[in-house]
């Protein structure tokens, strides 16, 4: 069947496909219902102004910057998850947890955007952000490889990502921005924001396949 | 393949079909996810009234209302939205950041209905509401224009738009509602509920497709 | 086509069939949402005891009775609503706003939940609670008469509902809380359960067809 | 039909399969949906530190840890919840409402989850949580019986189930574990930690199947 590695890729006869597909699909489903909830409670915790103000409402432009950054970021990593598991071909045990890791990871986004948006020029909330950050990047790193081993060298997926150079530029990035957190939080936002446009384009290796 | 647009629309062999339906899919149940979210975290940031009087029911009243106005906006997004996708045969990269685009603006919805039904006295609320609501109707236009431009010009979405008289009227409307908030907020109410009233009847332009 | 009453029930060729089902079923997975939002919600904002000891706890022993309470309340509707989506054919504009309708009164418990977990011994959060309880009643007997409308005098959901005993008996019964909680609160929740019990088996009706 | 244990397991012809699966499945995408909420909810109570210094972030650490062990343990229930589902045939009305009340347990989760965060010290928060991870442990095994009911002792659940040490164990040391957070709650905590570490492995006796 399809979780715990007892046995190997080979053997999976055509009746089921549609079990393994679907299988596939209801880890889709319940990351899509993660992050689904994630974009909407973060979007919620910038919480009314104070007053009734322009002022008020500007008090409150930081945390709405933060908001839309952390915003670009799930949704490019609803996105690139998306085409990562379409690609995949088995669910193993180490294949979902994996998967729950890097949902471990975006789950403190909301919790970290509420904390920049309060004290954005601090080191503190800008060194927490990018930990997450990075712990989220090295989790999809490794359900990258733990689908490339359920799947095979020759798997679809092991084949479009070659020597993932976005991937570890990405990992460089957020380490950098850790580290310069501590001469100046701008510096670290920008890397960020950096990321975020390295990425914005979808994976075109994995959607050429 | 289904994301990217450095292929064209043709050479779309039957046997995507089902993978392209899905396609859509995902992208619909993720943005039913974001709706779902949205509407229930905006019902319960009606907080319980301070006290167990009547009074204290009543000094709720204006949140109630305003959050009946922001759920039958939400319900006619989610229709819409929905005849939308139906409509749509591919699903490129620019599709799917023009529909996170639409949900980002959706997804200040709650913050701002709490906010006016705090200080709904008030210019300001009103005022960034309209704005809100500005930039979900333009959000979704663009959405629109992008499934044009993935379908192509022939295509059942394009056909049955045909000139868009409700969505330019939208866009109109709530830019006056903006305007006229510093006159008083309870014009751009009024203004609010009217497009919701001409958005009620499903787009029957699609529906009849 | 499926939304708008412009064209009748007949004319529906069996290429369609398939697309009407999944209309149910969209109607249904974000019906689901809402309420998977809801009940969790709603648990959460049981809010964590103030201190640490077992007095704190029974403290919160109301808010938990009341949350148990609404959470059958919410289990049931999903099982009714389950089932009279299952058993229906067609979905037109006045099914989903029915349906919308009904989304908004119980999107309007966990509030009332949170309410009466702070004040039950007082008569507004009981009054409130009942009008809720009563409006959902209604909406969901209006959402049937829409379903039965759309699909038709000898559909399975008008031969199977009969005369709907016990839909009107929950009428009547949350009528009659709202009235005696103004003698005292603990004869409208006693009604509330009494309601909850009535229906906590299955509609056989449907679940027979 | 599939509700109401009026009919029993056999006479289930062909054409009913495609809607008997369908029906697990709505069990299944609702448990879902519930258990990303409670996720994503939990993840967003640690709040957001108070001040912007390390030793702010220091003091949410115990609220970090205790995320972590609740993280872990939703999604132990996840994953076995769905391979559960996988193995069970027909949804009674008694496997829906063994449903509904694991996940009652379940959604007490986050709110301890908090109140463990804020008083970890103390005996009542850790006999709270292990009363609540007795009361969902508990609720699984109800479940396993009420599908092996339904499916008949031949059934996959049944015979891969066996006689359910795992099961046992779990329950014999969450009993353990509230007795002796009159002892010292960390003696709780390693056990709940235990029980974890116990159940990491997916359930080989199902996914074998």
């Amino acid at each position: 069947m399809t979780f715990g590695d007892a046995h190997g890729p080979e053997g999976q006869a055509g009746s089921e496909t549609g079990r393994l597909e679907s299988e596939t699909g209801r880890v889709e489903a319940f990351s899509d219902g993660v992050l689904a909830v994630i974009i909407t409670i973060m979007a919620f915790e910038l919480r009314a102004p104070l007053g009734a103000t322009g002022a008020a409402l500007r008090a409150r432009l930081p945390a709405l910057l933060v908001y839309i950054l952390s915003f670009v970021f799930i949704g490019i990593y609803w996105n690139n998850h998306h085409h990562l598991l379409r690609a995949a071909r088995r669910v193993t045990g180490a294949v979902m947890w994996s998967n729950l890791h890097l949902l471990f990871w975006l789950s403190l986004i909301p919790v970290l955007t509420e904390w920049i948006g309060e004290d954005f020029k601090d080191t503190a909330p800008a060194v927490a952000y990018g930990v997450v950050c990075l712990g989220a990047a090295a989790a999809f790193t490794i359900l990258t490889l733990a689908i490339i081993r359920a799947d095979g060298r020759d798997s679809p997926v092991a084949t479009a990502l070659g020597r993932d150079l976005k991937g570890r530029a990405s990992l460089v990035i957020y380490a950098a921005a850790i580290g310069l957190a501590f001469v100046s939080p701008w510096i670290s936002y920008a890397l960020f924001a950096t990321v975020s446009v390295i990425w914005f384009v979808p994976d075109r290796r994995l959607s050429r396949r």
